[in-house]
C-alpha cells in the first residue's frame, strides 16, 4: 500500500522532490518485479529493466537486492507470509472447522490481477527455492521463503487436525492433506491466465468444490450435476 | 530400453570397438541428463558435465542437442509421451470407466527411481514450457513437448468424459477435472523424494484415495478412518 500511495503522490515530474522513505523504495522494486516477471518471465526479465521501471540505476537497486534471484526470493516469502496471515485471520475469527474452510476457500480466490501474476511466478519458480545459492545474501532470502513455506503448511495441518478431531472432516493424515490441497491450489497457477476465457469465478467454485470433495466434507462430495458437452 | 542395452553390453573398457547407433547415444545422453538434473538440479548442471558423463566432447554432444535448454524440451517430451501411451495403453485395454480409472491410478505409481527424477525435473522446469526460444532448434522441441502436453490432456478429458456419459462418474467439466488430477498428480514430485522417510506406497495410497474422491467415485468419496496422532 505505502508503495502504491508513494508512486502516485510522488511523481517523476517533481524531479525527485519528494523524500521516499527506503521502505517504500523497496516495496516499489518488489512491485516493479512481479508485474516484470509475471508478465514477461522471470528468466527473460533482465535486472536492468526492473532498475528502469523504478528510475533508479543499477548500483542503487543494489543496495535494496544483491540480484533478481534474491528479489525473487523476497517476493515469494511476501506472498506467502499474505497466505498465511490471512488464513490465520479466519481460522483464529471463525471458531466452527467447516464454516472456516468454507471462508478461507473463498478467501484463496480473492485475487487482484497483481497477485494472480504473483501466484503464476510462485508455481513457475518454486524449483529454485529447493537449490543453495552461493552468495550469502541470497541464501538468507532462499532459506526464510521456505521457512514461510514450512509455517503456511504447519497452519493449515493444525488446522485440519483439528477439525478431524472435533469430526468436521474425516479422519485421515493432515500433512499429506495439506500438501494435496495446496499442491491441488497451486496448480491452478501454472495454466490460467487473467485474461483468458475462464473466469476466475468460474475456475474458483470449480477448484472450491474438488478441494472440499477431496478434504471429504459430506455436502461436497457429490458434485452438483451439469451437463458436459455431449451429454444426453 | 536400446539405450540401457548399449550401455550395459558396450562397455567403455573396450575402447570403443563397439559401433554405437546414433540413436543408442542419444539415449544414453538423454538417461545421463536425466540423472544430473534430478540429482543436482536443473540449473546447477553444467552442459560439460553430462558431456563427461557419457564420454563425448562438448562439441560432439552438440550434434545431439544444442544446448542444456534443448536436452531438458526433448526429456519432458518424452516422460509426456511415456505417460500417455501407458494410460492409451489401459484405457484401450479395459472398456469399463472404473476399473479403468483404478488401473491407470494404478500405473500412473509403478515407477522407478530414475522415473521419479524426471518427474521431479519435470514439474520443477515445467516453467521453462511456457516461454518462447530464440533458437529454432530449442524451440521447435519446446513446442514438440508443449503439443504432447495438450496430447496427454485431451486423452485424459476425452476418458473422463466418457466416464461421465456412461454415469461412472458425476458429471462435471472434463477439462477442468483433468487439470485438476494432473495438478494435483504433479504436486507429489515437488516434495516427494526417492530417499525420504514415506514409501511410494504410502503416497500412492493416499493419492489415489484423493484423486477418487475428488473426481467423485462413490466408493473413494468417504476415506477409511485413521486415527491422526492426538485423536481420541
Amino acid at each position: 500500500m505505502s508503495s502504491n500511495q508513494a508512486r502516485s503522490s510522488g511523481s517523476r515530474t517533481t524531479g525527485g522532490s519528494r523524500v521516499r522513505t527506503e521502505g517504500a523504495k523497496r516495496a516499489e522494486i518488489l512491485a516493479a518485479a512481479t508485474d516484470r516477471f509475471g508478465r514477461d518471465g522471470y528468466e527473460q526479465t533482465r535486472w536492468a529493466d526492473i532498475a528502469g521501471d523504478v528510475g533508479v540505476g543499477p548500483t542503487a537497486l543494489y543496495h535494496y537486492f544483491e540480484s533478481k534471484h534474491h528479489c525473487l526470493y523476497v517476493i515469494i516469502d511476501q506472498a506467502i507470509e499474505d497466505f498465511r496471515a490471512r488464513f490465520a485471520a479466519i481460522a483464529t475469527t471463525e471458531a466452527e472447522p467447516e464454516p472456516a474452510l468454507l471462508a478461507i476457500l473463498g478467501d484463496c480466490f480473492d485475487l487482484s490481477v497483481r497477485d494472480i501474476q504473483r501466484n503464476r511466478l510462485l508455481v513457475a519458480e518454486q524449483g529454485l527455492l529447493s537449490t543453495p545459492r552461493a552468495s550469502p545474501r541470497e541464501e538468507q532470502a532462499r532459506q526464510a521463503a521456505r521457512a514461510r513455506t514450512r509455517d503456511l503448511e504447519f497452519a493449515w495441518a493444525a488446522f485440519l487436525s483439528n477439525a478431524m478431531q472435533t469430526g468436521a472432516i474425516p479422519a485421515n493424515d493432515p500433512r499429506l492433506l495439506t500438501r494435496a490441497v495446496l499442491g491441488l491450489y497451486n496448480s491452478i497457477w501454472h495454466w490460467y491466465r487473467p485474461d483468458g476465457i475462464l473466469s476466475l469465478d468460474a475456475v474458483a467454485e470449480f477448484y472450491r468444490g474438488r478441494i472440499l470433495a477431496m478434504i471429504g466434507v459430506p455436502t461436497a462430495t457429490a458434485p452438483r450435476p451439469q451437463t458436459p458437452a455431449g451429454a444426453a
